[in-house]
């Protein structure tokens, strides 16, 4: 599908991660920008959407088997819809996309494509619960999104239509929203961490940048290369706010009516970009074997005269490994050179790669090398499932490893303004730092050099403590701040 | 999450289907109606959207399993992308929802919400088929579409927005096209006849009623129990109409440009309709085992001195079940007699209900119920997943050849305007008759009874000879049409 020349990725991830970001993510064939005049769109080819198939089979399993169900909402909103929302919510005005005609007709009202579906969820939620029975009730939709913001897109990161799922939920008390709040932020953490080998922070927004009109706004947040926080999923508690607006009311064990406390959550496609973006490289897409599309690639190297035995070998070796579940590509491509296709392979980021040549078949062994970082072993022929098996642990844990410690060395402490700027300026990386709580107090970093408190720990025993004092006021420390560059 | 007397259906099938369909997909907790303002729309509850799981998951793993992989497009089409295909294909003028604004801006182009995708995924089979070694290029997206029809909502069959999925595929020769829109159409109506126990009829539309642009339109039709034929599923050969236009060309071994040979297929959730309104009946929801979401319900009988033995009984049994793998409900509510949960459970369309009272307790048996005929037999305990396993099969079977029997009996001949109008007139379903191939000649029929053809068999050899002469019109017939009235 390209021709040679377009094979190699020619931008550099260390000194220019934009262009070479959208570099991988096209010619690694994960997606396309959109079509002349539709931009912020984007095309999400095969490869692209099978490492997506695998988020939603690892999220949605974790999610029924806690009690959550699928199910779908319109995707239009009316606008009298969202108002309500905005009389609950103060600041919320999403940038949406408005459909205004249907067939040859102006509507009666402009409908709105979903930003969000809160406002046409609660309203059912408020129908389907009647009774202390009926909770908790969790519903959660896979779908797509439009938010008409005018950025530049960068595929996956940000385009004004995205996947994502959304996760609705109410219960009968505070404590238990809350804890559902956290145990999809845990299973967004684990998602990450255990399939993506993505270490994240996890802790809450500042109350001056929660979702509007929640009560607590909570999210994991990874560290990208390039010194930039992602908000890589969000948990949002939204108390009563909600429940109260919609009638999401229900009757207590003593039959008087009370107000359900609600959930929402949602992670999109940017865990793709997340994942793409940790691990890459200048040769291109490096995957970990628990979500790419070709986990093991065998290339037989052979001459013309061992060509039949090479091949009979490898084939063999590929059906051990399909037989175990492995997913396994045997590129015998007479077309293509062994080193034609170990760029391509590696491009496409195929975890490890198995080289059989006539030393190999000779030696009943096979060559294994990982794709990040080109190790190189020789092992038995024999057990060769059980072995690629472990390869793939050792390549995860490479993965994660690196990922970690990239996060571990950009944690920093600062204590005032000229030091917070500075360390941001110099590392990028988070900074953290005791902070009032006052959102007049992010602006002296936020103006200069677009850095925001993401997150705040949850344990703000273990961080702050009286002697503590924000370091831009220098008021009494509520909290601790940690402040990033983000996308 | 109903009160009592929302449970039970009032209304009758046989007298008064679509009013019975809609309190059964109501009552039974697949959809609620969209909200006001939003006619045509429907929102999709856990119980409804579950089955539509089932069948995304059946098709998607025979989709894969047959090189087909996921992608996805933009949701938004420009309005100059739908021109284009409509210079191409005469008659292709959809009522679509238009958006017009984005944010607080007039947009410069309006864009059309997609009513299917061809128009915005052939500019990119386009750029990604270069040479034969591209082919065949096989893409399908899970997605949903709007069509702006104004009609009276009928949940699943009938709705503005709804969930399907599209398949779009490039072939280097049109005899491949031709397998493969054959291989879409098999696997359609496999889905029907294997999973979902309705069998159908497969042939092709008349060429006054191809998809705009297509060279044949396949389909396969399903005969509902009110003598409506729906459209269950369509596979369409485009031959190279829509490559011409899109420019979809590849070079061929002798580096000779040519014009690909492509295909699309489609199925909606309009076969949830079709499964919801073949089997299901006064007492509300029936469904096979294989999509149900809950297979067996195990209703426990118990005085108060019996409770506790009959209660482990169950909850053993429940277990044994859960341990094989079937999807298994024990009702053990204490606030509900057995009566009421029989009918609950009926009304949802559990296929199988397990009764066990201290009798069986004491015989080291269990009560077996079939939902669909009440019928009931006594078996013994051990071994009861097996058992269970095997009264799925029979209930299936009894599902499947009930709806045979109705599609055989349905199919009737005729061979004059008088007898065809006659027949559909009293019984519905199909009325078979040689058939010129001119349009004209299904006005006569389509004009008074709103019945048209709705499927033409695919071996004319079998079914009209030289003798033969179309019903109408008198002339040679060239085909055998069948009339009926549809969805």
């Amino acid at each position: 599908m390209s021709s040679d020349q377009d094979l190699g990725i020619t931008e550099s991830k260390q000194y220019n991660t934009g262009e070479w970001y959208a570099e991988v993510v096209q010619k690694a064939g994960l997606a396309n920008y959109g079509p002349e005049g539709m931009s912020g769109f984007i095309v999400t080819r095969p490869r692209g959407y099978a490492l997506w198939e695998s988020i939603q089979a690892n999220l949605d399993g974790k999610f029924k088997s806690t009690g959550v169900q699928n199910a779908y909402f319109p995707m239009l909103i009316p606008e009298s819809y969202l108002e309500r929302e905005k009389d609950v919510v103060e600041g919320f005005d999403p940038e949406v996309a408005w459909v205004t005609h249907g067939g040859h007709n102006e509507l009666e009202e402009r409908l709105a494509v979903r930003p969000t579906s809160e406002s046409i969820i609660a309203p059912y939620m408020a129908q389907w619960v009647r009774s202390h029975r009926d909770l908790p009730l969790r519903v959660n939709q896979w779908c797509s999104v439009v938010r008409w913001e005018a950025t530049d897109t960068k595929p996956f990161f940000r385009t004004k239509e995205f996947l994502w799922q959304e996760g609705h939920t109410a219960h009968a008390s505070h404590d238990e929203a809350w804890d559902e709040t956290m145990l999809r932020l845990d299973q967004y953490a684990s998602l990450y961490e255990d399939l993506l080998a993505v270490p994240v922070l996890k802790g809450q927004k500042p109350d001056h940048d929660k979702f509007p009109g929640a009560h607590t706004t909570t999210t994991v947040e990874a560290l990208m290369p390039d010194g930039k926080s992602v908000q890589a999923g969000t948990s949002h508690h939204l108390g009563t706010s909600f429940a109260e607006a919609f009638d999401i009311t229900y009757a207590d064990e003593d039959e008087n009516r009370q107000p359900a406390h609600t959930t929402s959550w949602g992670l999109s496609w940017r865990a793709l970009g997340a994942l793409i973006m940790t691990h890459s490289d200048d040769q291109g897409l490096v995957l970990p074997p628990t979500v790419a599309p070709e986990q093991v690639v065998i290339v037989p190297i052979w001459q013309e005269d061992t060509k039949e035995e090479v091949l009979a070998y490898a084939e063999d070796v590929a059906e051990d490994l399909a037989d175990a579940d492995i997913r396994v590509e045997l590129d015998d491509r007479d077309e293509r050179n062994p080193g034609f296709k170990f760029n391509e392979w590696e491009l496409k980021g195929v975890p490890v790669r198995l080289e059989i040549g006539p030393n190999e078949v000779a030696d009943g062994e096979v060559t294994v090398v990982h794709r990040p970082d080109g190790e190189s072993t020789v092992e038995s022929r024999d057990g060769i499932a059980e072995t690629v098996r472990e390869q793939f642990d050792a390549v995860y844990a490479k993965l994660y490893a690196a990922a970690e410690t990239n996060l571990d060395e950009n944690v920093r402490e600062a204590d005032s303004r000229e030091e917070i700027l500075g360390t941001l300026g110099r590392h990028g990386g988070y900074v953290k730092t005791p902070w009032c709580g006052d959102e007049a107090c992010e602006e002296p970093i936020k103006e200069p050099l677009s850095a925001e408190i993401v997150l705040c720990p949850f344990d703000e025993d273990e961080t702050v403590g009286d002697d503590d004092h924000c370091s831009i006021c220098g008021d009494q420390a509520t909290q601790t701040a940690y402040f990033a560059k983000n996308y």
